[in-house]
């Protein structure tokens, strides 16, 4: 039960967005810059939401991991296997070195930013990371290590049913995240 | 120095700013919405950008905790005495009951989203605190995990020099976030 009175049917951060659109609006123009618009980066959205899913999963947030994992999938030519992969173990998964590489950096931002080191950039960039890619991995980890706070601080519903979060990813991946939020019935 | 090619003379997330304008544009209206605007909150800008010192401090982050507690000392009257206190053990500071449960609140958040139990809620309540102050101080303390991992991730400058925080600290608590970033000389 979420710890403060939150409108019913929407789980997870919709729900935090129904309670207070002031900051629902920045909150939803950043994921919607970092995760799904073309232009402001040149990893692929597919690439990004691994980078979300696989953080959050760390911080063991129900649901957003399973979200942005359901989102990944259905931005990666429904490929769920390699998803679970990478939340399981992204150096055995098939995905670019380069993606491995920043996968890494984003593991270190989770615990404390302060654990990236200029070795683990070197890594990324000898792998073929940009400078703006080697950005854009920090921001989504830091980004997701709020998110997932918020959701769990105050604690908010995580639906069970795996199909809830599939019908969610199908949506993101398809409108991005500036329109309605799915209601669970 | 930082990890990746930034604009020289600015300090901390203002370097980012700089750097990714599209991701500048939400994260600054997020803080602006989080600690400054009178209409979005009951609890004071001094009591968010407490709340946002204390966090970033917890964090160790050097630039967020030196910049939002100077901005923390210019919203309660010049008051750096308080402040000092607060980050030290706000459970002795000079500081209302509520706000000293609100800021249990937001260290737990600090560590992880689930570790905010009922009964840390139940007593924010007991001491006045109402349902969109518990919303707003899990999302500030949320919000600087965010921000804190950003400019440590990244490696970003942080000055020595505390008049500098000071001049920082002494604009934003006048002019909000909006305004251009104080450039260092």
């Amino acid at each position: 039960m979420p710890h403060i009175a939150l409108p019913g049917g929407y789980p997870g951060i919709r729900s935090l967005f129904m309670y207070s659109p002031a900051t629902a609006a920045p909150l939803n123009h950043l994921v919607q810059t970092l995760l799904h618009d073309p232009a402001t980066s040149t990893l692929t959205p597919g690439e990004r939401e691994l980078i979300a899913a696989y953080t959050s999963n760390l911080n063991t947030c129900k649901y957003c991991a399973s979200t942005h994992g359901a989102i990944a999938k259905y931005q990666l030519e429904g490929n769920g296997t390699l998803v679970a992969q990478v939340l399981q173990d992204p150096q055995s998964a098939g995905i670019s070195d380069k993606l491995k590489a920043l996968l890494k950096i984003a593991a270190k931002v989770q615990q404390d930013g302060k654990k990236v080191t200029p070795a683990d950039i070197g890594d990324a960039r000898d792998q073929g990371a940009t400078d703006k890619e080697i950005h854009d991995t920090v921001l989504i980890a830091a980004a997701f290590c709020m998110y997932n706070r918020y959701v769990d601080g105050l604690a908010t519903w995580a639906p069970e049913d795996p199909a809830v979060y599939d019908a969610i990813g199908k949506q993101r991946a398809s409108e991005g995240y500036m329109t309605a939020p799915f209601v669970v019935k």
